[in-house]
């Protein structure tokens, strides 16, 4: 068979079905229904439960079998103990696809194991595909598909992403949600009795929506077949990795939990390494970098121009740059001579370009320029400057000797500097080929709005900056 | 003199002065006046500007002598050039502490430091205390004293901090205000002509309300004064310090900066351990340090009990522990056995305790309860089951079978489960006197109103974990 128009089945079906689909709110049979209707899924949806008549308004069907036309991915969230005989009705219908919700099989011990053998070998003998057992769901920006067991709503984009823990997967989901961040396709493996982790990569890397994959990883079961596949990806995308169970306490936990043997943490870097992948080395980075190779240009050399507006922040982020390995070399003449042009005399000539105080953003933004041009700086760091408007709050107070008219005014002129610093960034980026990383101090998602990606801390910003320029290196090698 | 009673004038004034008070909007000088009055500073306030005769509906004076009665602190925000002028005033007017905020000192080279000197001189001959020059001023809940240059209102709470850079210890307060933090005092000490880190330090120690002293440190003068004032404190009260110029670029960036030498990071590094003071290595972690002291029993071992709602999150979770120096014990047989009574016969009888699915969280209070008697347990961190709402969102998406009338009262109750599990982790933490931290993946500061300190990722929490394991070492020896 065509294993990808299968997957495809997955992703991108015509018509579903939810085996166990109940009207009682606190049932998953339930909640995952909900969860596709209101996500704004445009195909067919069957619920399928032989005592019920219509559930959230829907037609209810007694079987898989009773269903009209083709069914392309069926949602199960029986028991575990009926799932052998709903995947023959599956076969029998001959459906594409099975995401396995119901939990109780090889993350349970010998007996479920056994459980989920028979189920697999039902499905493969159809030429039906499983996601799970134990899955959490799967979702698809494309499909406008949110078959997940959380009601999360991720936002469209490029980001793909598989993981081995649906809790930790689902609430990055929404931590991507909370924060502005777009998903191209995401998938919990579950426990991968059938497909497993480098299926979903290899299928992920060919969608042309998907600029990055992200993958949590606790086993791989076919090494050899994870690094060939990963090897050949990851020349054209980056593939960023969080492996979990790399101490002795996390492979334990791993074990109890999913059963997967975690595999000595010097084998899966070497295989890493030779793969070219990005390894995450926290669940925040995962998502900073899946951001990162979404938004930024790569970083093509390891000297980073640093233009702040307060001075502690520039020697912060200057010692987060070597711990990193990156550089902050000084500025050749022509670069000091032209900041000379536009900085007060007393400005220290060195990088970090320290704004001393200057208010006038326009001066940021040429600052920057100067910067951007510059032979010697491969990628920058904009410091407190984005979103800087708080500085400003004073005179909109509504106590200053400003009415509240020209309050709205000014502010609203703030928020168009930021604007135009913003969208000026994203001109720099495009022209010179090489990354600007905004700072701003400010919680998550405040500069949504502005097109432009930012860090809230230094550190931050410069942990991405050392990995795209780790991937710079790979992807020059190919 | 007594020293402290004049710092207390700049922590605790009956009354100030703003010299270099100004009308329009745009200048620092209007801008400070209009932050301590939008602050809600109770004293008096004093314009002080010749050419004025009211600003912001405040009688202005045409110089400091010509006000009426004491005046504790002045606020400079002329030109450097006039300031040892304005200074000799001051002394004359018999002031107890003057903020020079303006710029154009040592930071500026040889010329500035013969200017910064000769202006400490005159107040020091006129027992006049001097914060900066070149700070960004100061903060005091007690006072309700927002005398600073951003427009930033911190919250009311148990943290001092000190910092040596005015725009970085700014942004750490709006970020604090952002995510409902609160401070007790704050200086930017600037250039620290007069006053140095360690005179804060000492002096916010003796503080009732402070519980932890955080300080953002480029380079200290006199090494063994700041090792015998700290090394007593950190007895008592923690003290965090983030050190910036560790790297060589960071040591040039901070001498351009503030003509601070950094040192060598080993002889910082040395003197803090001697000190007892707790490292923080990035800006975020040592704002997760401030609050974790004042919210947090100590870890009194390093043995971490984890229950977590998702499997993946245990992992990781176990792996940050382990990377931190932490451990993840076994739990003993009783403990497993009460367990067994709470959760599904399939749970994995190991740490972490992973709650499998379970949703009643009447059920998850109950597994902390018995982690948090067990002998083998020093603290725990509680995984995805706070604010864990959003999990039943499906069901009142509104297209569910609920009423919205049902669905705002399943909202309400759910809040409420919340709220409950909030108080229930206080009343564990003041009973078994051990941390507990909820991580939520949420946005930082969602779970503001529920009284409980959360953060958004394990490894955040794990870090902070390690650092009470530290201190409550440090303690333990004196």
């Amino acid at each position: 068979m065509d294993r990808f128009k299968n997957i495809d089945a997955i992703f991108n079906p015509m018509a579903i079905a939810v085996i166990g689909a109940s009207r009682s709110p606190m049932k998953w049979g339930h909640i995952i229904l909900a969860n596709i209707i209101v996500g704004g899924y445009k195909g067919k949806i069957y619920p399928i439960n032989p005592g019920e008549t219509e559930i959230i308004g829907l037609k209810v069907y007694p079987h898989i079998g009773s269903t009209p036309g083709k069914v392309d991915l069926v949602m199960i969230a029986t028991p575990a103990s009926i799932v052998p005989r709903v995947m023959e009705e599956c076969v029998a219908k001959h459906v594409g696809a099975v995401v396995i919700i119901s939990g109780g099989f090889s993350e349970t011990g010998t007996q479920g194991a056994q459980l989920e053998q028979e189920v697999v070998r039902i499905a493969r003998r159809g030429e039906v595909l499983v996601v799970g057992p134990n899955t959490m769901g799967v979702f698809s920006a494309q499909a406008s598909l949110c078959a997940l067991m959380p009601t999360v709503r991720p936002k469209e984009g490029h980001i793909a992403f598989v993981s081995q823990s649906g809790n930790l997967g689902t609430q990055m989901l929404r931590y991507g949600q909370d924060r502005g961040v777009g998903f191209a396709k995401f998938v919990s493996s579950g426990n991968e009795g059938d497909l497993h982790c480098e299926d979903y990569v290899e299928y992920f890397a060919k969608d042309q929506k998907t600029k990055v994959l992200l993958a949590y990883i606790e086993g791989i079961d076919d090494g050899r077949r994870f690094l060939e596949i990963t090897r050949e990806i990851s020349a054209r995308k980056p593939i960023v990795v969080l492996k979990a169970g790399r101490t002795r306490s996390g492979a334990r936990a791993a074990k109890s939990h999913c059963g997967a043997l975690a595999g000595s943490s010097q084998i899966y870097d070497a295989v890493f390494k030779q793969a070219g992948i990005i390894k995450a080395s926290t669940t925040e980075e995962m998502f900073d970098l899946g951001r990162a190779f979404v938004y930024l240009p790569l970083l093509r050399g390891k000297r980073v121009g640093i233009l702040t507006w307060g001075g502690g922040w520039g020697v912060v982020t200057a010692d987060a740059c070597e711990d990193a390995g990156l550089e902050v070399p000084d500025l050749p003449g022509e670069s000091i001579q032209e900041l000379d042009k536009i900085l007060p005399p007393y400005w220290c000539r060195g990088n970090p370009v320290d704004l001393v105080g200057v208010l006038d953003r326009a001066r940021h933004l040429k600052c920057l320029e100067i910067l951007a041009r510059c032979e010697k700086v491969d990628g920058m760091i904009v410091l407190g400057t984005i979103t800087g408007t708080s500085f400003f709050d004073s005179v909109i107070a509504g106590i200053s000797e400003v009415s509240a008219e020209k309050g709205e005014r000014i502010k609203k002129e703030l928020e168009k500097v930021d604007k135009t610093f913003a969208n000026r960034i994203n001109e720099l980026m495009a022209r010179f080929k090489k990354p600007i990383i905004p700072v701003t101090m400010m919680p998550e998602g405040s500069a949504k709005t502005l097109g432009i990606l930012t860090f809230p801390t230094p550190e931050r910003a410069v942990k991405v900056l050392a990995k795209l320029f780790e991937y710079s290196r790979h992807s020059d090698r190919q």
